[in-house]
């Protein structure tokens, strides 16, 4: 692996100045490739602020960039730290990105999935970035569990275990790391050129040989619609091709959350229901489409990974991960201390629950965080009892609500309004497929 | 004085998430009054981050306020610390605030004169936004002279000697003085709303009787063109009359610098020259256009501010002014180490004299400061030895560059290239006059 960049001595003069930079972007200008090799540069050395990356972040947000300021900028955040090689390992080696969504616990069946059908899984994933959970988050509801492996640890949990979930070491993509926190709490999450950009810097860095992206549409994704999501979708596939990764993208529907429960220890849970062959089926059912590509774009399509999940290899992998980072597999996940039940008002058919408003009662609730230093609550999020199409009687539990600080109810309480929505009987409700598209 | 605005425990939960308000702005949404007053509040409690507010200020920039927000905005950061009374005094106040501009010194020799008048002006300044100098970093090159004082030191100052400029202290609008030193960091500082509501808070809160604006329009100033000077002047004597300060903008050319220096130390030279008589033209008549429009509205129409510069009493306020702060008005001023001349590279009549980059230029060269946190050099800037108007012959001496920093010469000469035109002898310059407009 090759060290960071070199870092000039602080005394020496920077190449530009970082309120050019941002005016530049404020005023619509297109960005100098030195330019970007700077900024990138000179942020990850702290040189750049984070309040002047989060005003050029929410002017690239505003005003956009072109296709070669987006790849300029991907290059410069995998050169501002070290590149990780899995050539040595016995297996090809897949990864899966998901752009986020309410509920999409997917990453934890899928990666020991995977692994069981012989294709290793290095999956260096995130924590929660707004409403959507994130899947470091998730995991540390399980005691002892940790999230950050040395890079020779990862090298030989992939050897033995096969899959491995865990935090990007800090010499990868450090200005992706610094950026992603930052956008998180400064209401610049939803541009297509920093989060394609964040993604593949990642991806591309981290080595793997293949790459699914599950690129979310709907409201609960920062994607809300199909056209904005083929265009993201086409542009990291285009990053990704661009750098010899062989990469693939699925779209698929974010209207209304995957499975049953949003929260860190909730969906957990539901995920060991899924590698133990029950949990909702559309958990289930999204696991085994994205399984599939991942085997097929590391050249395994003859393997059907439906079997796996089957005969419990997966959940042997499982295991397996969970321990190989501290965790245990069989100690109890907590619950929140408060629960708040909501009922059905009527009769009738639920033809709508909107993952944007369940996703914000979670994170009010305590299951994301406001400010990157926050901490947050293993226990808390939202358990549905019931999902579209499902046929209710009045006062059937439509939702229970989960925290450790029950004065947060009322403003998750608040965040639900307008929710859901109940039709008559035999009405049905007019769903999106779970995939919409695929881009590859 | 009243005391600070109430702060809740720190573990009291926030009415509103930082993110939702940036994110109301970004999509171009209006802020509520309860909005408004939250992230003002909580950007002074530090609960709202630094980044948080400069992604705010970035879509405040791209996407605008209505009236009724800026209002508001205003009243927040003025509810968000104490206010003073000069009630007390035994003559009227009045204040001037210029809106930045290159070579624009006037405060210098304006706040005695006006004082020498028997009309006190309680001078709350700031330092160097953007390309424009600060008139407390001017100040400052003046060995021992402090910009701090308490409210009683100001107090004082103000009935024994009539004038005081000092910094605003930290009790008077805090959510200012932190939002002013972050848009100078981050590319924010030409924002309407901004800069009305950062201006009028601190004048509204300094408790000055009568205001007079100096709104600077061309290519040096925030305010490039005379349409965007004039909303901005409009808002701010709307903000001023709307909180019971007698308030008249001029609007001043900025075209041009203003007089022959641009930089610290440079401009107190030439500020103490017009209060000894001479200086330059342009300087003398602002000021004196300036001092009038003060006594006028304080009520003291009767009296002509050039017999109190003509007869010496101004310069004797501002040696008293000096020393009350601390400073030795007979101390000589630094000189900068090196310097880097430019000649006339032909004869001819020069036409043009670019404000913005002349004062590029005096940045680069270490007059102004690209972070927050920088010094900035008391001898930096630029020396004009030709005004637009000016008969050349080639090889007479047009701009001497002055630094401590001679790597700083590069830049500094990359800045001004363009920034003059000599045009054939016979040619007259099309030049804007001083005073462009009057709004009251």
């Amino acid at each position: 692996m090759s060290p960071m960049t070199a870092v000039p001595s602080p005394a020496a003069p920077e190449a530009f100045d970082a309120v050019d930079v941002i005016v530049t972007k404020r005023d619509k200008g297109e960005l100098g490739d030195q330019q970007i090799d700077w900024v990138i540069d000179a942020y990850t050395r702290g040189v750049v602020a984070e309040e002047q990356m989060s005003a050029l972040a929410m002017a690239v947000l505003l005003n956009g960039m072109t296709r070669r300021e987006i790849a300029r900028w991907t290059a410069a955040m995998i050169a501002s730290g070290e590149r990780m090689d899995f050539s040595s390992l016995s297996r090809p080696t897949a990864d899966k990105h998901s752009t986020g969504g309410v509920g999409d616990k997917i990453t934890l069946p899928l990666a020991p999935l995977v692994a069981a059908c012989g294709v290793a899984v290095p999956q260096l994933s995130g924590r929660g970035l707004g409403h959507t959970g994130g899947t470091l988050d998730k995991l540390e509801s399980i005691p002892g569990w940790r999230a950050q492996l040395t890079n020779s640890e990862m090298l030989r949990q992939l050897e033995q275990v096969g899959a491995v979930i865990c935090a990007a070491g800090a010499g990868l993509a450090p200005a992706d790391k610094k950026l992603y926190a930052l956008r998180d709490v400064t209401g610049t999450v939803e541009a297509i050129p920093l989060i394609a950009s964040s993604i593949m810097s990642k991806k591309i860095a981290e080595g793997t040989g293949s790459l699914v992206l599950d690129v979310k549409v709907g409201s609960g994704a920062f994607m809300k619609d199909v056209p904005r999501a083929q265009e993201l979708a086409r542009t990291m596939v285009e990053l990704g091709t661009g750098a010899g990764v062989r990469t693939v993208a699925v779209l698929t529907n974010m209207q209304t959350p995957l499975g049953l429960t949003a929260g860190n220890a909730l969906e957990v849970r539901e995920s060991v229901e899924v590698l133990a062959g029950g949990g909702p089926p559309d958990v289930v059912e999204l696991t085994l489409v994205l399984a599939r590509e991942m085997l097929s774009a590391a050249g395994r399509e003859d393997l059907d990974p439906a079997d796996a999940l089957a005969d419990g290899r997966a959940m042997d992998v499982w295991r397996r991960m969970i321990a190989a980072q501290g965790g245990d597999p069989d100690a109890p996940l907590p619950w929140a201390k408060h629960t708040h039940e909501v009922w059905a008002p009527a009769d009738g058919v639920l033809t709508q629950l909107d993952a944007l408003k369940v996703g914000m009662a979670a994170w009010r609730l305590g299951a994301g965080r406001a400010r990157k230093e926050d901490p947050v609550q293993a226990s808390a999020g939202i358990v549905m009892h019931a999902k579209p199409g499902a046929v209710l009687r009045g006062g059937d539990p439509l939702i229970t609500l989960h925290t450790d600080t029950p004065e947060r109810f009322e403003r998750a309480l608040a965040a639900l309004e307008g929710a859901w929505f109940i039709a008559p009987e035999g009405s049905r409700p007019d769903l999106l497929p779970l995939v919409i598209d695929r881009i590859g």
